[in-house]
């Protein structure tokens, strides 16, 4: 451990007493995220309880240029939180309040630790909802330093849109507010949306004002298969042209129906599959889902299933949501490796069948998946942990499927962001622009402490 | 003029030609907006049409240290636009070309002198629309300088959620571009909300991709009087928490019904008003217009007329849209002095009433109305042109409406601006956060030269 690191660690012993770890097992935990990039240790972990407590914490590590790295539920999928260059791992885990739910407002207050699952058990009497999901039970303060979404954003938003306003503890410890109660406004600089997606490169999120929605009156879901990739993407862009709000609209390609066949113990046709939901009054689910069905059938859908009953609209969805597991299951013992692009709606169908030839061609299993609302999917690869040329094979697969992406006008990242896993992409994704974002990491963080080596540096 | 300006000038002669111009009567109409803000004339007004002569008066004006202020329609009501340090004003009426419309990416690329109805036209035959209607013809560019809205944000979004991605001539001549043309993204800061609302002080726009929205089947339009103020603003929370996405609904204090019916020949009970619009399918319309119906009436609402009829429809919304005219007309020879603030919705009827009150006790006579799904309203308040007492009193009463905004989490400006009109709230809504607006106007234009003396560098 650097001597800067140890000072910095003696100076917040007297305030944080043990919520400041050095254990080689803590370290650990807070080295890695989900992915399979090369962990690296924190010098030590923090656990804050309020504000003033991130406060110190960053000042002591700014006296000190020492590294802040901050860490939410540690469920980030691109090495958002490995401690690159050592530091401090500021674990947001205890400040985990819901701070205010204003439902005339459409409002709640939550510290950052609070997840996108408990905030929504605190608002089961109020008839809102949270409604960004990117699967995992996320922190939201991470969710909305990744800039996260999911299965909803095509109806609701992503943390973009769910965002109204911020408290943040800049880089010399100053908090500051960002954005107000108020739906909109026209004064100052953006900056609600400037640490939105920065990834704890420009200050440590301490509070965040979220958005809620009306929880729907009705459901309904629906399930249609294709006969081609293009006619279901079709299906979507004219569903969406047609004025229908779609809650949701899921993609499962061949690969992924089956997997979730075995895994579910359903019986869908093995085909390109789209799963909708559709949120309203029990008539307006109903008609969207008739209007849906009819234009899928136009596009060559077949087997339109759609129900509102509330078991198989959540067996069909748990299915869904299962999907992560019934991959694994394909090869047991095996591990997943993530793909994550957002392409122009248009040029949706031509990415998913290219990223589909690729994995055909090569010597992986893997299936797709999307959010197809958005033009936002997945691939999934299938690797053998011990075998070096798998996660080879799969790093230049989802290498080709971003750069794809990015030479029709797409991004690299629809919704897992940067971390350490895409920093090589920034430049070809954002050009001169770079440039820019540099200037502001440098005018906001100097000493460069905050989460450094990531998003602002590299790339 | 400074010899700076005469050297800049001199440069840019030989690119530009009779495209630079000093004479008076144009750089008097670049001194000013609609805003009864102090005029200051540029040194010049420049047209360029296209992004190199763009670049090319911003490294001109680098060079020499001379002010660059972007013009768009001139429609901006907070001084933006006025060169408060001279310079040259950039005036993007010659950028005027739709240069791209992808249906099936649901968005359009447009130069940032095109206006909204010119773009709106261009579409005619896509069954899609541009969204934002901030009443004025106002350049689409300005609008999203401006991170304008209008009637319709409470369904479509401001120009906030409405632009995707932008080009900018950064303050040394450098092409940016921000965003992509997928609908979302997790990679890098959100530049593009950076200068979304930044009023010009970090760059010249010079092309904005926005959001297209499907034009709806069906519309209906409903209105409904209420008792008070109070069982309005009930109305609209209750419709909005019921799940009814409102495409429009705009609120009408008993002075601006009056004002309507006696300019637009109409018989309105002259009580607080809500007009409601509803967008979707026949079914879908009808179903949210009896629904809004029964909440209204459950707040105490009488005479909910609504219609489907596309005459009628747009007879009532015409006299809405008539409503500076109809308030000129109270006092002909009056000019208006516009207050613009958005609160938390919770607050809308307090905050309403508290206005209302301000104005009858104060000499001058003043309507209300407000895009107040959003929390956002106006007052205007009628001004003797030549008695400047009344001046002083309608800066009075709109100052105390920004006041009580902010005390109740509100903001100076819901879609308006700050231009310079506002500068002095800067401070006290957004805090310490402007001292990191400073900074990063600072990184971002060391210079100084962009729209100087407004925000980032005067609040």
């Amino acid at each position: 451990m650097s001597d800067a690191a140890l000072q910095a660690i003696a100076e917040l012993k007297p305030l944080l007493g043990d919520r400041i770890v050095t254990s080689e097992a803590v370290r650990e935990h807070h080295s890695r995220d989900t992915s399979r990039l090369k962990p690296h240790l924190p010098d030590a972990v923090a656990f804050p309880q309020c504000e003033e407590e991130v406060q110190a914490i960053v000042r002591a590590c700014a006296a000190h240029g020492v590294p802040v790295v901050p860490f939410g539920a540690g469920s980030s999928m691109e090495g958002h939180t490995i401690p690159v260059r050592g530091g401090i791992s500021l674990d947001t885990r205890d400040m985990n309040r819901v701070v205010e739910v204003k439902a005339e407002d459409f409002l709640a207050v939550v510290q950052p630790g609070v997840t996108r699952k408990q905030l929504n058990t605190h608002l089961r009497d109020t008839g809102l909802m949270f409604s960004v999901d990117p699967g995992a039970d996320a922190s939201i303060g991470g969710m909305a330093s990744t800039r996260g979404s999911g299965t909803t954003a095509v109806r609701y938003g992503t943390m973009r849109e769910n965002v109204l306003a911020l408290r943040v503890v800049t880089p010399d410890g100053t908090v500051i507010r960002t954005g107000s109660r108020a739906r909109k406004s026209s004064t100052g600089y953006d900056l609600t949306h400037l640490f939105v997606g920065a990834e704890g490169t420009l200050g440590v999120i301490t509070e965040v004002t979220v958005r809620l929605h009306p929880i729907p009156e009705a459901v309904s879901s629906a399930i249609c298969h294709f006969e081609s990739v293009r006619s279901a993407v079709e299906a979507v862009i004219a569903t969406v042209q047609y004025g229908i709000p779609v809650a949701r609209v899921e993609f499962l390609d061949e690969v992924a129906i089956a997997a979730t066949n075995s895994y579910s113990n359903l019986d869908l046709n093995v085909a390109p599959t789209l799963f909708f939901e559709f949120h309203g009054t029990p008539n307006w689910v109903a008609e969207q889902a008739r209007i849906a069905e009819e234009i899928a059938r136009d596009c060559g859908g077949a087997d339109f299933r759609w129900s509102t009953d509330p078991e198989e609209r959540s067996r069909l969805w748990q299915a869904r949501h299962d999907i992560f597991w019934a991959t694994k299951a394909i090869k047991p013992g095996y591990d997943i490796y993530t793909g994550d692009i957002c392409v122009p709606i248009s040029q949706l169908a031509d990415s998913i069948i290219a990223a589909r030839d690729d994995i055909d061609a090569s010597p992986l299993t893997g299936q797709i998946i999307g959010h197809v609302g958005d033009g936002n999917y997945h691939t999934a690869y299938l690797i053998d942990p011990d075998n070096p040329e798998d996660l080879a094979e799969a790093e230049r697969l989802a290498d080709r499927l971003v750069e794809r992406a990015l030479a029709v006008g797409g991004t690299a990242s629809g919704e897992h962001g940067i971390g350490t896993g895409k920093l090589k992409f920034m430049r070809q994704e954002h050009g001169e622009a770079i440039d820019l974002m540099k200037r502001i990491k440098a005018a906001l963080d100097p000493a460069g402490i905050m989460n450094p080596g990531k998003m602002g540096q590299g790339g």
